[in-house]
């Protein structure tokens, strides 16, 4: 059976996050929904990364194997035909059964979006998260660079998630202010839960002065959720992309 | 009675325009019921500029009198905590009895906003026209640039307007690409009814080759609504900002 890879992106406010669940609304669901209905097989879909509640997707990434033998552009326009306008998807590859969306995936990039001005933005509401307090985006990038690296990661991880390895290599995080928005990109080849979301918390928190830059390395020493503060809104997370090696990006 | 001028923003996918109707959400509803709730007065509001259905505002500006004291700063805070998100007050000022938001105004600029790539993109579905075509840009900056100056509009305005004088000196008219994004800027003192969407209706056909730079010039001629085109949908425009002289911006 061919194996289809679907680039996709989707604004997330209207769901409870990628990952199917009974009587919730969720990405997934509605792609195994449209594909089912394209091609009368069941299909289960296998996503890159599950997007919490709230997150949106620029590039999101996901596999599924069918008997149909559609062309790449019909999926295209067929899966936008009955998928709902808040779910597109811009690419459809077919793929080497040895392709895997989660586990071939090398790197993955996510951008959190602050809206940081005395008044919030009617038009930014559902993509970036509003912060009212002045922020020394100076000190966040301190405390940006001391978080780049290698580093056992507990402190920023949720603490109800099984995953047992916390050792997570932290190729990027970058900010950027343009005007009243700031962007903070984060690079890696994974990432613990919430883990984007909770650096995000603290890095503001840095930026109002009431944390330090300083305090990182106590914070990841004591890998200890509480260490690390507060959780950023999800409705400012995006995955912007998937890096997969070779011919599969 | 003190008069105020407000400067707010708003997303306005939700709202039937600007102006107040019986039985439809409108924007200028909205912030009359907020200024009644707060005051416990029956305040009139004046816009600058109607917005239509579906418009959207950065930086719409309106004046209303009141017998209340409230210092600028309590306005905002008062009138951001009733309104609903989508309408967000951003200044508040106190202005001489000679202000009026619609005549004292000098400018006006307006945004249009048009995603143009193969597939739409579900984060900006609300604010821009999702255009599948290639654009040529080239062509389009050719037919912007005949468009600028002093013309009779007529042929880019709408047919049940009741305003008789259609010379608009036209100051701006813009195009910026960035990737798959393309503003169009446009500033004058004032604006025809359906002006702005109606010239970039015209814009998109020059750039996908369905019409040309060369017939701005009988189009203008023309005076005929029918010379010019389709009209641009409304959720890809924004009142960017309102320009007043002297202290009064």
């Amino acid at each position: 059976m061919p194996r289809i890879k679907l680039t996709l992106a989707y604004d997330g406010t209207a769901y409870h996050g990628w990952q199917i669940q009974p009587q919730q609304s969720s990405i997934q669901g509605k792609l195994e929904a449209a594909l089912q209905k394209l091609t009368q097989e069941t299909i289960r879909i296998q996503g890159a990364g599950r997007t919490d509640a709230g997150v949106h997707a620029l590039g999101q990434v996901a596999h599924f194997d069918t008997a149909s033998s559609f062309p790449a552009h019909e999926w295209i326009r067929a899966l936008n035909a009955v998928l709902p306008e808040d779910i597109v998807v811009h690419d459809v590859a077919k793929v080497d059964r040895e392709f895997h969306a989660r586990f071939s995936a090398k790197e993955k990039e996510y951008r959190y979006q602050i809206f940081n001005a005395k008044q919030p933005a009617p038009l930014e509401r559902q993509t970036r998260w509003f912060v009212r307090y002045v922020l020394d985006v100076g000190k966040m990038e301190e405390a940006a660079k001391a978080l780049r690296g290698s580093h056992c990661f507990t402190s920023f991880c949720a603490t109800d998630t099984d995953v047992e390895d916390h050792n997570i290599d932290l190729n990027q995080i970058q900010i950027v202010k343009k005007g009243e928005q700031i962007d903070i990109i984060f690079r890696a080849s994974r990432f613990l839960r919430y883990m984007v979301r909770n650096i995000v918390g603290f890095l503001v928190e840095v930026g109002r002065g009431k944390r330090f830059p300083e305090e990182v390395e106590t914070i990841l020493a004591a890998m200890d959720r509480r260490a690390a503060g507060l959780t950023a809104p999800s409705h400012g997370l995006i995955l912007v992309k998937v890096i997969y090696s070779g011919g599969q990006n």
